[in-house]
């Protein structure tokens, strides 16, 4: 079905309110996710709401989380979401960073106890809208194995960093620390499609191209590869990174402790931590030289970047964000196509948790 | 030839000094290029002297550089190196950072008119020892093309993150955000070797193990490979974030400007920005949890990750620092072996720019 983007928030924001979300949370959730389909991130936008439906099921989600500030310093806060969900946790944690960046120049949020927080570039957007430059992570649940090992030990853990600039677009880089999705996987799994380089490893840490191999045991490798020849080590190194800020800083579960955001997964309730942790910072674009001066620099690096000479003349270089935004103002212009299996699904969802359908 | 770490300094010292530096701008650059030595880093150890020389010797250097705070927030700091020798530059700069994040809690220095600053572990292990979270990174002159270009774009704008633990040793990811770093292909072309995996282009964009393709208009592909498939774009989206925060929040050289620091290679002198740029950044652990809670935590993380299961029980997972720091402790026991084709480069060239030759 092609649906409006304001359409299609209106209704996520129906099936949220229905679970007990205030107006303003089930509004926030539904931006976030919408977000992600207009940004044509399809994997992180309406294919969630049945998780998110099954975690409030299982009543491992509190829908009126009381969200604390726990701790303060001039330049960084700790956070805790009590169990929320994450666009909410994510949101309020965000505003907390921009907030105090605009009296220090630089914030920081390390969030514990929170969920699945969609796309990580929406919150680093938020920092731009307020002439900043945003930066948001989060850590996931296990599927990525280490550099030399056979256990899932890392989330996808992914990473935004969004900076304005004068007349060119924001500069909007929003990444998965690991070389593939695991939904992309599934995908190719169903359609018996290979990797075309050995991107996952099978039980035994052996590297394949098969992606079957998740499904039997097996792990994502690090961005970079299987190897420290391929500089797999590099992209180990990074994810960790995302998982120490997110969770180390705040007291969330760390590494393979992250909770399953899915509720037919299991989570052990012996974690150490609490939830699922984020890591949130602001930069304002005044911090360093002058507003003007960076605002003139960022659009002399998009322009050059652009510019830059392809392999292939039907294939341009492309500035990080530019493929979100062309699909998010063609979303604006023309609406959002959901695949029916999508609607089909949530339809069966819907009724299962007896709540009113607005598809 | 064999040589003791303190020996090694004395001898870097002597070099630097009769160049014009200061003693202690001599020692610092000595101490930063040892320590990659000792570390086991030697590409960016003694093979970096000729360069350093070569610089100086085409007058593209400042041995005695005013450096200076240009600006200062509550939490940033633009810092402008009058082109002084990189490790002078980062270890003022580091400083600098340590000191207002020791009142901010956390804090961040952009860095202009710099040069090739050493091992990025460096200056974020300065952090450590100030029992702080250390954050380090730094553009290079290009040879990274992005992804679906022929063109050097990018330098291997390494980050290094340093996190200290209570009883474990500490946390150093110090990585170059390319698969490989420049000077370890300069070695592989050295010692006539080939890369296992296509990490290079050539000129014409296609993938390459031959590490002299550099050299000859070719290009390093970024972390994650040549393509989007394996994850490619991320690698390109890290560097350039590097990039951005270290020369567009600077005024330094971004991307294709950043001048070269090797003497085969011509610096163009329209330049827009000044030299080249690094961004320094510090937490102290207290900054959200407490101290106590971040240690125990960070010994939990790192415990953890060690005793995942290997694949190989000859190979053991490593923590980011482990193999450094292994290195290290060896150096400081047994002293730090140099290949002899280093040592006679050395004496070419000092003979070359008539100085006196302690080896």
């Amino acid at each position: 079905m092609k649906i409006s983007i304001q359409e299609l928030i209106n209704k996520i924001k129906f099936i949220f309110k229905q679970v007990g979300c205030s107006e303003n949370d089930a509004f926030i959730i539904a931006d976030v996710l919408v977000s992600a389909e207009a940004r044509g991130i399809p994997s992180h936008g309406i294919i969630r709401i049945k998780d998110y439906l099954e975690l409030w099921n299982a009543k491992k989600i509190n829908v009126n989380p009381d969200i604390k500030i726990i701790h303060q310093t001039p330049s960084t806060i700790l956070i805790d979401g009590d169990n929320g969900f994450g666009p909410v946790v994510s949101y309020f944690s965000m505003n907390c960073v921009i907030n105090l960046a605009s009296k220090s120049y630089s914030a920081w949020a390390s969030v514990r106890n929170s969920n699945h927080f969609g796309i990580a570039g929406y919150y680093a957007l938020m920092a731009v809208q307020n002439d900043m430059i945003g930066i948001s992570m989060s850590n996931a649940n296990p599927t990525v194995a280490p550099t030399f090992s056979k256990a899932k030990m890392l989330g996808t853990n992914p990473i935004a960093v969004a900076i304005p600039a004068l007349y060119e677009p924001p500069f909007v880089a929003d990444f998965a620390t690991s070389p593939i999705a695991r939904g992309k996987l599934e995908i190719m799994e169903k359609k018996q499609q290979f990797l075309t380089f050995p991107l996952v490893q099978d039980i035994n840490g052996h590297p394949s191209i098969d992606p079957s191999v998740i499904r039997k045991g097996g792990a994502i490798v690090p961005l970079g590869g299987a190897t420290m020849d391929t500089g797999g080590h590099k992209g180990y190194c990074l994810s960790s990174i995302v998982d120490i800020f997110s969770a180390i800083m705040s007291g969330a579960n760390f590494g393979p402790f992250v909770p399953a955001q899915v509720s037919y997964l299991s989570s052990d309730k012996n974690f150490p931590g609490k939830g699922l942790g984020h890591f949130f910072g602001a930069f304002r674009i005044d911090a360093f030289s002058t507003a003007e001066e960076f605002k003139q620099n960022m659009d002399y690096w998009i322009k050059t970047f652009r510019q830059s000479e392809p392999i292939d003349c039907l294939q341009l270089v492309k500035i990080p964000g530019d493929p979100e935004r062309i699909a998010e103002e063609n979303a604006k212009n023309n609406g959002i196509y959901l695949d029916q299996f999508l609607v089909d699904e949530l339809h069966i969802y819907l009724k299962k948790f007896h709540l009113e359908d607005p598809f």
